[in-house]
């Protein structure tokens, strides 16, 4: 079979899913890097938490910038705009909302598909790692920064063989309207 | 001002550079991590590098199979298609290829946009730090991967006050067709 014509940049720039690639073999990288350097697989779980905890309190402000989203009425909407707002606008999959409690405190957020794992195996010695522990982080930083206090736990983890990808997000504390957050900035 | 109506979604995810932000913030998570683990800049600068040379002899297969580019036939278009594909593929920006030495084995890839240092100031105590090494050890790993031994170094870098990020590679080697490489795996 004669070999396909090259595709310039711009031909394949509109028909592939630009930067996830690098975005997710870059992310992969961060995860490798961690495990050579902290001995304990917990630790490195720990550690992508709180880098995506940083990464969540600055990523809040491009989110709230682009969607032009304004204040969410209660911690429902509030999920609501994580899966179907959120996760498309960084990782380019929507995510729904299930398992709520009763009192409105408590959601699960659940992805079938998901841009980090691709090309991922987990070996042997990672158990216990939860690879992608990162988001959770984003999730409960940026959350934070709109005066949410949360507690965000992976409940399914595909990579451990579950059939999604399920973060569960727990409201614990909602520090109310005089929070000094300024709109102008 | 009335506040804008909230985008859903699917509005917004058609409208911004998706993923831009969170790999950018990721990226700098790294830079950050790795600051805090090594203690010279210099073995940041070596860290960033090798991190990238692992991700780039793993991103050239996805080069090959999305961009259905066959063998350069030297190593000019072989510059010319990182800058014009590869660039624009996977950090959605295009590059200039300049400043060829007289025999075609020496060329510069001039980045006038980086989105890896949005956002991205360096401190003072950053100094030596080549903070976008990842991208010359991408090249370097790729290039390797189709039998060609390079090296890239940092000619100009718009966080160290120059006009433009130039990265300068040079061929040293260039392994015979005999290489075992399979076209069919």
């Amino acid at each position: 079979m004669p070999p396909a014509a090259p595709r310039s940049g711009d031909a394949i720039f509109a028909s592939v899913e630009r930067n996830a690639e690098l975005f997710t073999l870059t992310y992969g990288a961060i995860v490798r890097q961690l495990l050579t350097d902290l001995e304990e697989v917990e630790e490195v779980n720990k550690q992508l938490d709180q880098m995506g905890y940083n990464i969540g309190i600055r990523l809040i402000d491009e989110f709230l910038a682009k969607s032009n989203v304004s204040r969410c009425v209660d911690f429902k909407e509030t999920a609501e705009m994580i899966a179907k707002v959120g996760f498309k606008m960084f990782l380019g999959v929507t995510a729904s909302v299930m398992n709520w409690d009763a009192d409105g405190t408590c959601c699960s957020i659940v992805l079938e598909d998901n841009p980090l794992v691709d090309f991922v195996e987990l070996p042997d010695t990672c158990q216990g790692l939860y690879y992608c522990n990162i988001l959770s982080g984003v999730i409960r930083g940026a959350l934070e920064m709109v005066a949410m206090k949360t507690e965000v736990t992976w409940i399914r983890d595909m990579l451990r063989g579950d059939d999604a990808y399920e973060l569960q997000v727990k409201l614990l504390k909602q520090v109310p309207e005089e929070y000094p957050y300024k709109d102008d900035e």
